[in-house]
């Protein structure tokens, strides 16, 4: 049986114990969703006061050049590429993850259109993040293709079928935590004469990423999970150089245009990522993004992504080993898979009954994690800043409330939005 | 001919002369760009520091309700519609102005695909801003439209041919500051089948703007402009109740889904405005905005749109007389219409040699107003923050630059990036 003494033993080792002074976190909280909304880092409020009060109010419109602002989404995209096996100027921070996939998809499916007219479905999961999937109906109405939601196990099958002109994948599901073989689909998708088309909203900063090395075709991504960017903080966009210059995307604004301040009447595409840019971007909350990254970029000194890995898995494994010990027999069934291979950064429970009050009255004792419909509890794991005695202390609340009965209570029951 | 003093006595009668102290105005600055980007209002950088360490810092995720994160684009988008002649519930305040207009235009497209099949036009200005030309020129390409640009003065004549499906113009031409009567244009539209698209990036919190009244179809606008939401803050659309459950709009992301927090498959819109959300949205940009529009309210007291109005024409009355008073016989031409009821709250001259040079000779002397390619000296008078003093020290320095040729130093002509 582990102990919080293994528990602090555990953090006395860790390579990365002193990334958690880059953030603050409030008292008394301990901090599992990350992967929804990354904690603030120390350094963005001073940043972005810095932009607020001396770009903004002193430079005014002269800080476009003099600050920066123009160059921001891809200098952001040159930080968040080396997270994701990118290289330099093949990523954008910009818009939203949605408005995003619409752009890489949209050109995915004006690709095939030329090189695979036969191929008319795009294929993706079933439990994949919603939105992807209504951005995904919308664009296939629209351009006369079908898309086929799937069973993770059918991937294989619908794509020997070779009727799949793009397969549209997240990378690690957000209700289950589970991660696929980003290589191995993208291989399989191209056998098949498949586009491969990524979401890295909850891997991007927090599992390895090899965009290149899978020669995937298109990604898109988050700034707000484990980037920790702050609320809505702008997404990115990758497209593989093979692609870039081929299509225009449809999002056709002056900030993709190859020259934008001729303010000519013509759209001339700019080349490579750059045409997959649109309009002027919220400099604040790209700003609050750049501190993001550099948290996490601070990390690279201790080890980098194989050392966030190797953190992260331990952390999920001793929450997975920690709930089975000392919450069995209270009706929990492990969601996210053992396999390491097949894990991202977050354990995902169900619970027939309850899963919905027992987050509430985890989120009142101050562990807050997630409840997904109809009966996940979904703990993240970020391994910049949470502590192995962290984990403990989430795994001996959820013991609590289940032994007592505590979320029973009515307070906890009360059926609200939640993000 | 007008004095120093004159001016100082008009800023004297000026009933919204403390309106200027809501803004930080760098000392040495006659800021002349606002139509670009507004100043930085005062209160913005305390509440902005709100948001990061109260709401993210400490509130992490949670504030997504309890700060009322969720609702901003359209509480904000409320507070717009105040100005822009719209009702409660029926703006919202997100993305880009080239992304929501993407998304209205779309919707327009799709309602007269359905209601006039054999309308397959699109008129626009060839003088519009370029990112609306371009996001334009996709969507038709897509949806079989053909965009045509035309001179002013040929709208009418082409829209007398039946053949439009959507008259799509900015109300406040950027080039020229040239305003077009909404009211007439759109019922002129109206009788030839035609709907109205509005782009109010050069209007919103400037001139007088009634979309009900003008029974418009469609309307997008910036927030970082006459907004004061600083730096890309976002931008909104309104859509006319008529159409607002008719149709979806492309970009279908999960904030436009009826229940976003139900996490189903399948795309439900939103009644009514919602539906034109798509993701998640930059909460620190938008907060920045609603402190921009905190700014602008508060001149309600003071007669709100009518005196800004007020003052907006007898800015641009004065600086239009100081020029041709004292910069006669230099070269200068107004651009600008003289008619109250044709012109914006800006004034365009132009030159045929050397515009860019003067414009950069003048920020050089702090007086900073845009050029605009190919011979456009362009200075925006925004009544909320401006002084008659302001329009003097402008025309002054104006006359210097010209007289004494000093615009003609290497340093004044050389081109860069200019926003």
């Amino acid at each position: 049986m582990t102990t919080l003494n293994d528990c602090r033993a555990m953090d006395a080792d860790d390579p990365l114990r002193q990334l958690r002074d880059l953030f603050t976190l409030p008292e008394g909280v301990t901090y599992l969703d990350g992967n929804s909304l990354g904690p603030l880092p120390r350094a963005t409020a001073a940043r972005v006061a810095k932009a607020i009060e001396s770009e903004w109010g002193e430079g005014l419109i002269r800080s476009w050049n003099s600050a920066g602002w123009f160059e921001l989404p891809r200098r952001v995209g040159d930080r968040i590429a080396a997270w994701i096996g990118a290289g330099e100027g093949e990523v954008v921070a910009t818009d939203t993850t949605s408005i995003n996939l619409y752009k890489v998809l949209s050109a995915a499916l004006s690709i095939q259109a030329e090189d695979a007219p036969g191929k008319r479905v795009v294929l993706s999961e079933r439990s994949n993040f919603p939105t992807d999937l209504y951005i995904a109906q919308a664009l296939c109405e629209d351009r006369g293709f079908t898309l086929k939601l799937l069973e993770p196990e059918q991937i294989e099958g619908e794509l020997a079928k070779g009727e799949a002109a793009v397969l549209m994948l997240t990378h690690v599901n957000y209700r289950t935590g589970a991660m696929h073989d980003m290589a191995a689909l993208t291989a399989l998708a191209h056998r098949h004469g498949a586009l491969a088309v990524w979401d890295l909203a909850h891997s991007v900063g927090a599992v390895p990423v090899d965009l290149r090395g899978a020669q995937a075709d298109f990604a898109v991504g988050c700034g707000y999970k484990y980037l920790n960017g702050g609320p809505g903080a702008p997404a990115f966009a990758w497209v593989n150089s093979r692609h870039a210059d081929r299509f225009r995307q449809p999002l056709a604004g002056w900030w993709g245009h190859a020259a934008p301040f001729e303010f000519t009447p013509e759209y001339r595409p700019a080349p490579g990522i750059v045409r997959y840019l649109c309009g002027t971007q919220p400099v604040l909350s790209l700003t609050a993004l750049d501190c993001g990254l550099d948290a996490i970029d601070t990390s690279r000194a201790a080890g980098g992504m194989a050392a966030l890995r190797r953190k992260s898995l331990a952390l999920t494994d001793l929450f997975i080993a920690l709930a089975e010990e000392r919450c069995a027999g209270h009706g929990l069934s492990l969601v996210t898979p053992r396999d390491h291979a097949r894990r991202g950064s977050q354990v995902c429970l169900s619970r027939t009954e309850g899963a919905y009050a027992i987050v509430q009255a985890l989120i009142a004792r101050g562990v807050i994690g997630d409840f997904r419909a109809p009966d996940i509890l979904r703990f993240g794991f970020t391994p910049l800043y949470l502590r192995f005695e962290d984990v403990w202390n989430a795994a001996e609340h959820l013991r609590e409330v289940l032994q007592d009965g505590e979320w029973r209570r009515p307070e906890f029951n009360r059926q609200h939005a939640v993000t």
